[in-house]
């Protein structure tokens, strides 16, 4: 399990989400109060969107709060929508290539939570592949993993219901190898236009998501609150998948695709 | 506060202690039990004596949980006295030359604990290094610098005196300095023949210190202990000296020395 | 191109290789005379046999000459067969788990050369791995891919002759999806009792190898020569595998195994 | 010896200097022309203005060429005033806090030479730091012990006068400690409004320092061209001092002060 916090509106600095709040990302590196583990001290990583189509990106295999160069990039860069992340690795040994963010040309994706059974679906997901999204591969982890399936489904088009179809093809690819299925997914991506973020689980244990106006007009989602100002933040139920875009915050239900049929209908709005 | 473990004995596998035991210490990197922190993930490092009169170290920043070199040499590795040491900074940046294990000449010294106001008593510590012994600091902690200057004041010669020495040193200086003196000081050092221990504190929260048999008529000294055997673990009561030498375990009365009259008396023997 | 040495005979220390011959691993690192490229600085690796049947294994990303973990552990460790390689990547960024020698149970393996097209052949190379070692890579180079075919070739029981066969099968592939096919491969590999290593290219320009007697009655094998005494260091030709092993040395003619007729024949013997 | 470049002027992205160019930084980490070792592989740093006074600053070990964080960073990060500089150790190993640029809350700096003896006078030239400096420094290198002696003798004030000035003073305590003295010193600094260079040494062999105009109004200063176009190129001569400005280029002659008097006196206008 990992902590995450992304956010989207008038450009601030990453530091408003990373090291500044009472219970920063760099905080909950080493104590967060709503993970499965405390301690998320096997890398971290950020990709911020700036005047490119594709986000900047900085990964790192040491704990976030040891990371001087972490502290002041996030001091000194200002971004209009990015994602950063602190890992408690599972499946994939501790190196920059499994942490999060993963990019892909415009595309970024942070995820936490995790594939039962993964070592035994792996090879199964990698084969579904095609030779494109198979080469931009580096690293070893299922996050990475469902990104790629996620872009291949058709992430670029329509993000949501490709991420569906990909969470659907792999609870049924697990369902048939192992006789079981639970994926547990609280995700962040984007285009550098549009932040979507996704909680989900197979079973009745998503993992947690939030979403709290900040800045003027801007919103943060995270994986647990920064700060202890209950009002402001709203708990995303779920199977629900929120997107921030020029529109403002849109919350809809969401659940796997079968056969290619993504169910994604309207549950509320902000 | 940091957790460490020692061996002196007949030539066991690292792993005895690093790897494979229930509470091992590369366990307690991620969930010690009787540290403030229950952390310790700010690097590692092990120093080992083999055929040469200096001992081999091994130093890294990542996490001990997440190091495979570690796991792999811990394997691989046999000794007759070693130790062994997973950090949680207080003083000095997460770099190599700040992890313990460390070495001079043929001596090693690893510590948990902590000087007060050690940024106000710095730079009037190194200034009562020599040269020979200046030259050899090259990380910026207080642990560093308690070695160097008992190495200074005679500990190849007594060890204890000296060391007793150097923390009465320490606690005059900050008095004199800051008004008021608090050293923690739970520390292994050794100079590739006898394994010496030390647990004290100038107030009465000196860190834990247990001592345990271990192997053909070998010990190890550990800051908690590696498994729930609660008849095994000998608590070394604070302000005590161990000292593992061919003559077994000896414990002796340890109190920090003023105006060079170290005070080391008998207390019990194992 | 990388720079490696191996050894095989009576214990020494591995710096008798890695750092204290005039023109030692260390020193290839940044200045290898014979090698396409005279800087080997992405990361570098030691396989070391001793009392169990697996090897101890340590590698990381600095280049070997800023490196002091490698200096103190080369200065203590002996081993009767050891690898030891410096790396200038080619296929696979920086990382540890691209770094040689890849150990896979008691078998090591360390190379120096490449396969061109290796983007292209890559995902047919894993397609032909068995579960059981495409679960074991955990890296992205082409080495690691040559000798996981190996393995799956039957290097355990035959290890020349699975090479060959490794190697035909990629030639073979290379024809097929590219129209040409080129691999240049030297390369040492052992099971902790024999130390293999192989020269071969398919075309004139095989990287170079050397073998020279080393301690008592003991050889090592180099990518270049460790000194400046050239009656000690015989050329190994291309085409060529050499045995050490308690018979002593032994070279026999290699070229690549097509349709699975391995084809090894006696040459010259030591 | 080591390599750098340094911008002024419009923003740009600093891939201008650090990637892009045929002869970029980044190539020069593997393959410098013009310095006493073609290799600067001893890990790297850039420091960048942007809305703060104080620069944020990036440092990594590994070799420039082969980390992808700088690169994504050089393609995202735009800065109207920056420093960039890869390393080839002479004094202090490889690690973060020995990498330039150093930073002293809005001053940055990066140096190219060595002080010859400086094992011999560090402890001297730390010694006159005040308490504010000497806190500040957290490496080993004689560059930044330069830089933080020219904060403590006025840089925040008069910075080439100041420069100057701990120049001098390391010459004349190199002559008292060891009866010569050789400061080889080509740097850059700035405040994050003016950009100064110096090329200076003892003897006849100042390291290089070129300079050119680049952008809308812009120049940069390097150690070396960033690629053949000899035309814009323009040598800065041995004793000399660059500031960039909102005046533009200035060149004045430097030399090290001795006994307070700095002597700087105009040379050049560009």
């Amino acid at each position: 399990m990992c902590r995450w916090a992304a956010y989207r509106g008038q450009p601030i600095y990453l530091e408003e989400l990373v090291s500044s709040p009472a219970h920063s990302l760099i905080e909950q590196s080493h104590c967060a109060t709503r993970a499965k583990t405390a301690t998320n001290a096997d890398g971290f990583g950020i990709a911020w969107y700036g005047d490119r189509p594709e986000p900047g990106r900085f990964r790192d295999v040491l704990p976030a709060w040891s990371d001087c160069n972490l502290k002041s990039m996030a001091r000194q860069i200002r971004s209009r929508l990015f994602l950063a992340h602190v890992r408690a690795a599972t499946h994939g040994s501790t190196r920059r290539d499994n942490c999060h963010p993963f990019v892909c040309d415009t595309w970024s994706f942070m995820h936490n939570g995790q594939i039962d059974h993964f070592d035994r679906l792996r090879r199964s997901m990698e084969s579904m592949l095609d030779d494109e999204h198979f080469n931009a591969r580096v690293g070893t982890t299922d996050s990475e993993l469902l990104f790629l399936l996620a872009l291949q489904f058709g992430m670029r088009e329509r993000p949501l219901a490709a991420m569906a179809e990909a969470i659907g093809f792999v609870e049924q690819l697990s369902l048939n190898l192992t006789g079981s299925a639970k994926v547990r997914f609280t995700a962040a991506f984007s285009d550098g236009h549009s932040l979507h973020a996704v909680r989900y689980a197979t079973d009745a244990y998503a993992p947690t998501l939030f979403a709290a106006p900040m800045g003027e007009g801007g919103h943060c989602l995270v994986s647990e609150p920064l700060n202890d100002d209950t009002d402001a933040w709203m708990e995303i139920p779920a199977g629900s998948a929120v997107t921030l875009s020029e529109k403002g915050i849109e919350v809809v239900r969401f659940q796997p695709a079968v056969d290619g049929a993504a169910v994604l209908q309207p549950a509320m709005a902000g």
